[in-house]
């Protein structure tokens, strides 16, 4: 099985996580400070002698720096699965890495290497918990940053990304506009509207309100696992469309012909939540999860400039912006807002909307299309 | 302040919730049994000599008998607050009370004075609480149909609800086609979508996974009121449009101009859902909530007839369908499924779309609109 996974011509083969360590203390937007910080990224490809092919991609909520080929432990598995975004990573794909010099950055706050809640606080030995001070996207870009000049990269030939990817990628091209030649914000918005926020809220009071939370410091007993499952249930109902929610399930039974007349799960949309808020919980910290969603709810790009124009004035970055028909999390009028400011600024920017039923997890399965306008844009 | 309220010539004044007990045992759906039955109603209005001016309205998920006027009681408040569709029911208004005799019943499931899981179970003295047989809306229906031929009314002038209400209705019309002269489903559906039996769903195991709901035997204890609560705010959610949303809170904080850097809630959607969460535990049990949302998971008018069209081919009533462009819990589509199955059979129906930002919720606010609506159709 692994030989045959390293013979696929388009697949960057076997893969290791990385970790930068930064040993001092990053300043944060909240006037806190964070560190030493550890990040985690994975590298595809070979960088240029003269440093100008790297990319930079960012992920989604639940996302992490392995976004294409196999972590060698994975190759033992029974069905082992390539990163969270192979289907454009590897060897004449979107993410051409014969060409490029792909970077994927984890974020601070995260629980999937990097430094996040359920850290070792250096000052007390022990788990942050909800010590963690809060983080912004514009913090993540910062640590970002750091990685960047570690890497000894002065300026990203493309930095993109989907959902909250999206955000930091916006954020880049804002926060240091020089170092971004192009930026392809995918899914994504300059800043979260109520209903969305609103979302975010009551998965973090499903997460709060489990008593195995307790305040956060659960790291040594049981999980809030009840409440984590509840959250990623809200929030996977959100990034379906009604529609394809209709076309998967419609009101199909799970087990039977006949209601069940009981209360366990038993139409197939049911079930399915049930097992995407259960798998969820083995891989995702809750703490993760609240400081997460309370980022992308304080993400406003348009804020610290007084206006989204205002703010995209500063960017220098030619611009892909991409959106999906069918996303009613970040949606085309979103995006839109985003094309409209940069060209208000006289900024390069194309603009494509997709024709999809994916809805907002169209951005990891609309390969094909995704693929034409990526190879065009970054020709 | 009373007498003031009592002389408003809309007002039907000061009513009482009367009660009607059915000393049987009623065969279910399910194949179980329910009885004896009380059901909550309330009457405005005289029933004229020939018996044909009565209307039924029902009401939705969180409604009760109380739909206009005032209980004696609540006269001592403050602020008085009439029943929950007053604004279309009483003298000269759309439901007019000089000319037409208003019942408004109740559901059994429910805990608004009918039997429901709160109830004492005659079998064992004790709370019937998860012992309670699942009802569905044909049953809720059929308890409101005794109570029918206890009123001694051989057909409805019209039989009326939103959202749940309007389920009952259609319900009526093909269940009960000859007592039934007009129908008016309004935001309703005649079967859940995937989506929404998900947001059903994720608010049930949002109840049963709050310890304090005990298996549902915290009637002598501490109420899942978190579980309750955040079922709320997931459900008042949908009932909002995006943009209605965006107009009442937009990315506004509620008690700060910056942000707190902190996990209580900020945003003013936030503080809003958690309110309303709040003030329906104080009124509405977590038991019944379960029995309710599953009775509308459940409904599916035309399963048991093979096809809508084919069960709507009962049905002997005039229809009056009407929707809302921004309800997208039960939507425009959904009605015109109706109205497109009603047609089929060539029976009388009319279909009419508000435009309104109001969301879901609609129903209890459109009421010029509506009024003028239902005074032509019920001429």
């Amino acid at each position: 099985m692994a030989e045959k996974l390293m013979m696929d011509a388009g697949s960057v083969g076997v893969v290791e996580t990385q970790t930068f360590h930064y040993p001092h203390a990053m300043p944060l937007e909240s006037g806190q400070a964070l560190g030493p910080i550890t990040l985690a990224y994975e590298t595809y490809g070979t960088l240029s002698p003269a440093k100008d092919n790297a990319i930079l991609i960012l992920h989604a909520l639940s996302g992490d720096a392995h976004v294409a080929g196999y972590h060698a432990e994975d190759l033992e598995k029974p069905k082992p699965k390539p990163g969270w975004w192979d289907i454009m990573v590897g060897p004449g794909k979107a993410f051409d890495t014969t060409r490029f010099f792909v970077v994927c950055s984890n974020i601070i706050g995260g629980c999937m290497g990097s430094t996040g809640p359920s850290s070792i606080n250096p000052a007390t030995g022990d788990r942050y918990a909800m010590k963690f001070p809060l983080v912004t996207i514009g913090d993540m870009v910062e640590a970002q940053r750091l990685l960047m000049d570690h890497l000894e990269i002065a300026r990203w030939y493309a930095v993109t990304g989907g959902s909250m990817g999206g955000m930091q990628a916006l954020q880049w091209a804002v926060a240091y506009p020089e170092r971004v030649a192009r930026c392809i914000p995918i899914a994504t918005t300059h800043r979260l509207s109520a209903q969305s926020i609103a979302f975010d809220a009551v998965g973090r009071v499903a997460i709060m309100n489990d008593p195995d939370w307790q305040d956060g410091r659960y790291y040594d007993r049981a999980l809030p696992a009840n409440g984590l499952a509840m959250a990623r249930m809200i929030g996977h109902i959100t990034y379906l469309l009604e529609q394809s929610m209709h076309e998967k399930f419609g009101r199909r039974l799970r087990h039977a012909e006949e209601y069940t007349w009981n209360f366990a799960p038993e139409f197939s949309v049911e079930t399915y939540l049930q097992h995407q808020g259960d798998e969820f919980v083995k891989r995702f910290d809750a703490n993760s999860y609240l400081y997460i969603t309370k980022a992308m709810d304080y993400f406003d790009l348009g804020a610290k400039h007084d206006s989204l124009p205002q703010a995209m004035a500063q960017a220098q970055s030619r611009f892909l912006v991409i959106s999906f028909t069918s996303d009613w999390l970040f949606t085309t009028a979103q995006s839109r807002e985003i094309v409209r400011a940069l060209r208000l600024n006289g900024i390069d920017a194309s603009f494509v909307e997709i024709d999809t039923s994916y809805g907002h997890d169209a951005f990891l399965l609309e390969a094909e299309e995704i693929t034409r306008l990526l190879k065009g844009f970054l020709r």
